[in-house]
């Protein structure tokens, strides 16, 4: 390594620094902008740059965004009236893969982790709820997209006590007929089960467990 | 993805393009890239600008250097009197690795490989006979460190062939006596065989073909 150049060498301990990425690959990535025409460098030079200014947080479900509102809450075609709420935004992209989801979304930027002393008030959760509410009945589904781990669980559990709970939900809705109107508001998380290629023979037993809680008449 | 900011897209698909990185992980080194400092972001973007302005070819051995020698040709505690070739720059450094090899390299910077078009002309093949002309007597061995595959072989064939034949050498060397001393100048090859920590289960026939021919005595 103290043989190569210094901006290689910087290069190729920068790659080092990204998850997943070990020396060897890091030394593979370095190689391979060498072999790039200089334009082509320059440009993803200008683009990193740029790459934070340009990158805001949607002022509604903070999804990444050029503007203060991202496409997908600017889309008159979504229907509004369901968010699905993820941990983070790659998870929102992998919804976004299918073409099936139509509604919106909430991006939570974390997950409750007390491990790594991550609390509710570390993520978008209080902003979620100010929504929840803002939104009255104008919603009548939140789906809990966090993921089946222990964290993605507990994060689930805590939004879902909290909007069942919430002391200016019943303020908004004082008559018990507005308040059963709200009933209408599902809350609901993704299904538990194998997932699609999947091999029995395989699975973990704790999947195999949700499946069979979870089987449905065929 | 069209969701995202452009920037951010952007890149994305200049991670697509590095060897090994498939669609997922160049998302997550790029939202990777989001959280690290703006500063550090900047240095990254101006290391990229001078990358390819700051690595130069070593006119010795095309190891990649800031200088027109490189360091390890430059330093007096190398005998230089040993070349091991190799197909890149990569290769060099594993061998750097180890901290054993005492001599100097050649980087080819390829191999010969016909299928795709490359060919003796379009690697430092004639560099390094020059090299090895202008040497003379002062060099005692050629190590051909090529890799070993289809490609590499023919390479190390080719360039044992284009050595041992040349017309230059012998009008270097006129009398049988100076020719004989020549002779002193061994040409080798890495050895083939398991690999260390390797197990039999798992070779290929070919490694052990190899492994069982150059079996020594214990």
């Amino acid at each position: 390594m103290d043989s190569l150049p210094r901006s290689l060498r910087k290069t190729i301990e920068f790659f080092e620094k990204f998850p997943s990425i070990g020396p060897k690959t890091a030394k593979r990535l370095a190689f391979f902008l060498l072999k790039i025409p200089q334009d082509d460098l320059e440009g993803f030079a200008d683009t990193l740059r740029n790459l934070k200014r340009t990158s805001l947080l949607c002022k509604t479900c903070f999804n990444l965004s050029e503007e203060d509102i991202c496409s997908i809450c600017a889309d008159e075609k979504r229907n509004k009236s369901t968010i699905a709420v993820v941990e983070d935004v790659l998870d929102l992209l992998s919804f976004e893969m299918g073409n099936k989801y139509k509604g919106v979304y909430h991006v939570l930027h974390g997950k409750i982790d007390p491990l790594n002393y991550v609390g509710p008030d570390d993520i978008r959760v209080g902003e979620l709820i100010m929504r929840v509410e803002k939104m009255g009945d104008a919603l009548s589904e939140i789906i809990l997209a966090t993921n089946p781990t222990l964290e993605g669980e507990a994060t689930a559990m805590y939004i879902k006590n909290k909007l069942k709970s919430l002391p200016r939900w019943e303020a908004n809705f004082p008559s018990p007929e507005s308040r059963s109107q709200n009933a209408k508001l599902k809350i609901t998380r993704l299904a538990y089960g194998l997932p699609i290629g999947a091999d029995l023979e395989y699975a973990d037993y704790m999947t195999i467990e949700r499946a069979l809680e979870g089987r449905r008449e065929y």
